[in-house]
């Protein structure tokens, strides 16, 4: 199972020191997971992700199930070895993935019937489906299969979704019987902070040995996202992690830690790379710039990535403007490696016990 | 400069042993050149290219001239500082690319006006421009401006084209004045024994520290291929390098290498990856045959790729079903290596003076 220690508080803010142990190692939080949604952080290999010091990883449930799909990742000796991470694996519950098909989705009290977002074949998922399925990814962490509310629903709807999440939470936990996968609960609640209390109120009676803040960053503005995150989190027991899914920007991350959040995850880092949108100190940069054509320095001289050891930007704005592939990589990795110097940074402040800024 | 010394030759075929050694490094031939067509060999970094024993890659002159431009490259220290790789570089002279535009070059004794395939605007290439431009990319091998001639060409065309071929690697070579940059010279003749015997006469007349045999490999029948070659290469001087343009699959360079051909380039190892054609002992294989969804074992067991050594054949097929562009660089690994690791056998066989099977 897993075991979290708080190594130290924060008296600068809410923030924590921690380290998550694992069966398959420890992970120092608050932590960034790369997002491998299937069964690869886009671009990298194992090695690439060891390079810049990233201790869990995430997977999505949805897309493994569907492609190439659990059995096979099971008869293969699971998630880990499929894809030859030994380190820790958090996956989603699908959830999130299947409600945003919105109108291909179909939602009872039973479940979810959707249509395949690239074949359009019928599935059905319900929470013991997604505990089945994550046991054969074999996750060191997973998470209970909710309903995400959107951010716009009004509070009757809102509620409404956090009882359903909160049956299928017991669900979850009820079929779920494993020594070495530990399931967290989801705290729903949209935007209304008090439905927020009643939702981390209902899960926490559920008992997990971790908690996530789910239906956030999905359209919101900042500054609710932001209240909403630090009306919660102090909700959640101090001795368990803490999960914000889906965020952020490392501005987020930075915010949300300060407010008591442990772990992370977000596409952005990756995606943004492979458009060209790079994370420097005190911002961001697109390396399609004009201005970048014959720039001979790197992305950023005091970085540490392979990219910014070893090419110029007037290099990398050539391989992404001619659309060869080792620019997805090489920016992949710049990005990649900001965001957990950035963890790396905020753990450190913790540590130290000095101000975030 | 370079220096060419045959090692060894083989008294088992006309193959022969040798060390090529340019200003950047020592090249162990028979030798085989990864294609890197616009400053990268396609999905893999300069470490990539050091893990399989890649000694020399190739750059294409027209692809560079056209993005980012040969100003650009020199402005930024020459091709190998730009893409970071310290070791030889051989450029084509861009005529093969130029005149495989077919009805968008126009072709005068002066040189041929093209437009460029991406954008359409115009362009005029002549044996200085040529030469002006790879001498702004700055590789250690450069090549004559040439005219391909197609393999269907008639007598009389292939004699014009030969002619044109001659004149123009005259005044290739009138205008390059380097003490780092070597010269090959290219014999035409199309499928014509006495028109190759000709060209090779009229080229080594001009005298080049290297030779080229091109216009093969463009659609002829193998066994012309070999024929042409077999006949062309022993015309060339045995103590210069000898270069078969653009061929070719394993069973072609150990074939020409057994007529005393040095060295090889070609897209096909790293093309074939990019579509999960991938070479193995006797053969080849597609991953995305359905036969190896849940094949547990690597492409090659004894291969000592990172590909082979780290991931199963059902991952890599699922990599590749799903699109993800981890795929192209894993399959590019392996044909890579799998391709310098049969330059090496070719290498020992000569060495040890056993026959080639």
């Amino acid at each position: 199972m897993i075991s979290f220690e708080v190594i130290k508080t924060h008296s600068h803010s809410s923030a924590r020191l921690g380290i998550l142990t694992t069966p398959r190692g420890q992970i120092e939080t608050p932590c960034f997971m790369p997002v491998g949604t299937q069964a690869t952080v886009k671009s990298l290999t194992p090695d690439d992700l060891k390079s810049f010091g990233a201790q869990i990883i995430l997977g999505n449930t949805y897309h493994l199930y569907l492609r190439p799909g659990h059995d096979l990742i099971r008869s293969l000796g699971g998630l880990h070895k499929f894809m030859n991470w030994p380190h820790p694996i958090l996956t989603d519950s699908g959830g999130y993935q299947v409600f945003s098909l919105k109108k291909l989705a179909k939602i009872t009290e039973e479940g979810v019937t959707f249509q395949s977002h690239f074949d359009g074949s019928s599935h059905f998922i319900s929470p013991e489906r997604s505990m089945e399925i994550q046991q054969a990814l074999g996750a060191d962490i997973i998470m209970a299969f909710d309903e995400p509310t959107p951010h716009t629903a009004s509070l009757d709807q809102t509620e409404k979704s956090l009882q359903l999440t909160t049956r299928w939470a017991k669900r979850c936990k009820e079929v779920l019987h494993s020594d070495t996968q530990a399931l967290f609960g989801i705290v729903q609640g949209g935007m209304y902070p008090d439905l927020r209390r009643k939702s981390a109120e209902q899960i926490m009676e559920i008992d997990f040995p971790g908690y996530a803040i789910g239906g956030l960053s999905v359209g919101e503005e900042k500054k609710l996202m932001y209240d909403i995150t630090g009306h919660t989190a102090p909700l959640l027991p101090a001795d368990k992690p803490r999960y914000l899914m889906g965020v952020g920007t490392p501005e987020d991350l930075l915010q949300c830690s300060s407010m008591g959040v442990d772990m992370f995850d977000c596409v952005m880092p990756t995606r943004n790379a492979r458009n060209g949108s790079l994370f420097i100190k005190g911002g961001k940069i697109n390396i399609r710039n004009e201005q970048y054509k014959t720039d001979p320095d790197p992305i950023e001289p005091d970085c540490s990535c392979y990219t910014c050891k070893n090419f110029s930007k007037a290099y990398l704005r050539h391989l992404i403007m001619v659309e060869e592939i080792l620019a997805m990589r090489l920016l992949t990795l710049h990005n990649s490696t900001f965001y957990q110097q950035w963890m790396t940074s905020i753990r450190k402040a913790i540590a130290d016990d000095v101000p975030f800024r």
